[in-house]
């Protein structure tokens, strides 16, 4: 075959935003250049936004920081974590576009529990593994190994790099996150031969052929290679573990089952599913973090299956190389880790009414039985379910015909900045 | 580590068996050699039974043929197949140990209904192709390419092969099962990094720890590389596909999700689940074929839910190398396309009886509902379900701590020949 005279423009290059929670300079783009350069980029600010975060040149982006947040959604913007990545779902809120893929660099302010010094455990470039102590997001002395503090540190060291396959070829994570989405999901039967729209896969035999066309993807979720994603007590009882082992599958959750969804390397049709991804409270005057991912995950999980959705997990990887902080992480999770022994019941019991026929009426049923059943375990729950509500408002205010027509206040809606 | 001074003795080499049907010599167990000596063979001869089935030497095996069956069992032996590999669970019901492995070199009559000439598709030595065209089982001429017949075929080629991974190294699919029979299953929460118990694996973040004990395992699903388990209309539609990819993984279907269990490459719990592995009514007389294995696969994921138990899919991988006819598969197949699609939705909705507490419960009570769901779709159902209930009947009694003991009639109940 011939190749095109003119070169193939990257695939939803205008459907889709790639979005990106931060706290400091993204120079960890530079790695991810020949994959996201083509795609615009929404960067929402995390912590003090009087900071500059510094974007590399070239890509096309618009940042909103904590002011923004304010200013755009005045007293709704109660719902948005401040000090935790889960602030990320303000870009699905506010992106235009028909999917979403979002991806961080992983190095958050892990001070807001009070825990002045931290340890980081970091195993960089792939083989040397280096051990440092400093004080958390101030920089000022470290322990050492040549590393002059976090924000010297992160300058020269990422904490999630572009993974390479089995053959050593770099994997580009986006063009299979696109690929997972275009193509269906199979929740309701279980293919051996997992993804069956793969090149060289298929439905086995026994696979009903009235199922075979799938349901439509709404959500694809990557894996990490190096540091697995584990909570404080695995971190600390198995501090050297390492996720060597590339699995070549990309399958479907089943409709009925439940999954600890990770926020870092994720997509999703936001026009199928967008309002279930709210990321919950976490961080800044919270009693819980880490479980702003798993939130969104249980609540999407059991609208898609409502809804006759898919979810699909498994390729592809990005490369981890930061094992974040266990005894921060006890701190952020230990709540979690006892309340999920309730949530999990609830979200598995959780049956939708027939009428809720879209992702907001779902999402709405569902903050009422959050309210109800969880409600009695913490306060937190309560709020959590009010926030759950006031993300709904925000996005149909947001996401009204009205707002997204050019007589729009552009002073009141847009970034603090933007580059094209 | 020092070496232990001693060599270790093979994993339950005394509490496994190997189940194998055949129509002819098992010249295909030298391949297996290495893997299987240490373990004692049922053998299962379908077909005529005057036939002499060679075993290579070494090997420790009981053989059953039709006249043993027949002797056996009495009138209950109307529930067991001929002339179908459906005939090897009759190995099951006389086994005496815990765990079972059942694989087979896949070369069956095809002669059942009435097709006179076959033609066969192989991808011999991973490399070389060929087509050939001949008289199935009887030999006599051939399309040809240097093969003189199926027997002859059958001498020179095996059609299941070991299989290699990535690295080349030649894989122990009977230690891959027994590791993963003996480690717990996670069928009520999907776990991201795969089977949690794998070394270098573990429960991700957001896995409720309550749930981390997993659940006994009670199957073990292993699958194809190379000719993949395709059904007759997809056969005819992608003759050239083959399966390449090496997915390394293990991991529990979730309960409540059904899959097409392939029965050549499987293992299971004779405990915990022996008496739901009864592979139906194909074959001589039957009006369907091909659907031996998905029939033992669906009542037994039913089964297994409604227990508590676990069904893991995945490695290891066997090489297979041949495609059977898709003519011959069409015709086994056509009724039981038609029929799942009224099947899978009965056994999704299949809910049994608090009271069954057993795996004959169970199956009693799902024979019944057979009966009653299905039977209105055509007599075969009636039929079934009537020798779903013989099939119990015969697993008490020859299972029956009387026949267990020395007492028993060992006339009656030995197999025809017996080799240690």
């Amino acid at each position: 075959m011939s190749k095109p005279a003119t070169p193939v423009a990257p695939p939803l290059k205008d459907e889709l935003d790639i979005v990106i929670p931060t706290i400091r300079n993204l120079d960890f783009l530079e790695m991810w250049r020949p994959f996201f350069q083509p795609y615009h980029l929404i960067i929402v600010q995390d912590g003090d936004p009087t900071k500059t975060i510094n974007v590399p040149e070239g890509f096309d982006y618009e940042l909103y920081n904590r002011n923004d947040i304010n200013r755009i959604l005045g007293p709704k913007a109660s719902c948005i974590s401040f000090k935790d990545s889960a602030c990320r779902c303000f870009g699905f809120l506010v992106s235009k576009k028909k999917y979403i893929f979002t991806i961080d660099d992983d190095c958050f302010l892990e001070s807001e529990f009070g825990l002045g010094s931290v340890i980081c455990m970091s195993v960089n470039c792939r083989d040397e593994f280096s051990l440092f102590a400093g004080r958390g997001g101030a920089g000022v002395s470290f322990g050492d190994l040549g590393v002059n503090g976090p924000r010297e540190y992160a300058k020269k060291k990422f904490f999630v790099y572009v993974a390479k396959d089995p053959s050593g070829k770099e994997i580009n994570a986006l063009a299979q996150h696109i690929q997972n989405l275009l193509t269906p999901s199979t929740p309701f039967f279980f293919n051996t031969l997992y993804d069956p729209y793969r090149d060289g896969a298929d439905f086995v035999r026994g696979y009903p052929f009235s199922m075979r066309e799938g349901a439509p993807t709404a959500v694809s979720h990557g894996l990490w290679l190096n540091i697995p994603d584990y909570d404080a007590p695995t971190q600390l009882v198995k501090p050297l573990e390492r996720n060597t082992r590339y699995v070549d599958a990309v399958l479907t959750i089943p409709k009925g089952t439940l999954f600890p969804m990770c926020g870092m390397n994720l997509a999703f049709d936001r026009e199928l599913i967008g309002p279930a991804m709210y990321f919950g409270l976490m961080g800044d005057g919270q009693p819980i973090g880490r479980y702003d991912d798993m939130w969104a995950g249980w609540c999407t999980k059991v609208i898609t299956d409502h809804l006759g959705l898919g979810v699909k997990t498994g390729l592809p990887y990005i490369w981890h190389s930061k094992a974040s902080n266990p005894f921060v992480n006890l701190k952020k999770e230990y709540k979690g880790i006892y309340w999920q022994e309730d949530i999990i019941p609830f979200f598995q019991s959780v049956t939708l009414p027939k009428e809720s026929t879209t992702v907001q009426k779902c999402y709405i049923e569902l903050s009422k039985m959050v309210k109800e059943k969880l409600g009695p375990i913490d306060p937190y729950f309560t709020k959590l379910a009010d926030a759950m509500v006031t993300w709904i408002d925000a996005w149909e205010e947001i996401n009204s015909p009205a707002q997204s027509a050019p007589a729009a206040d552009a002073k009141k809606d847009g970034p603090s900045s933007k580059k094209k």
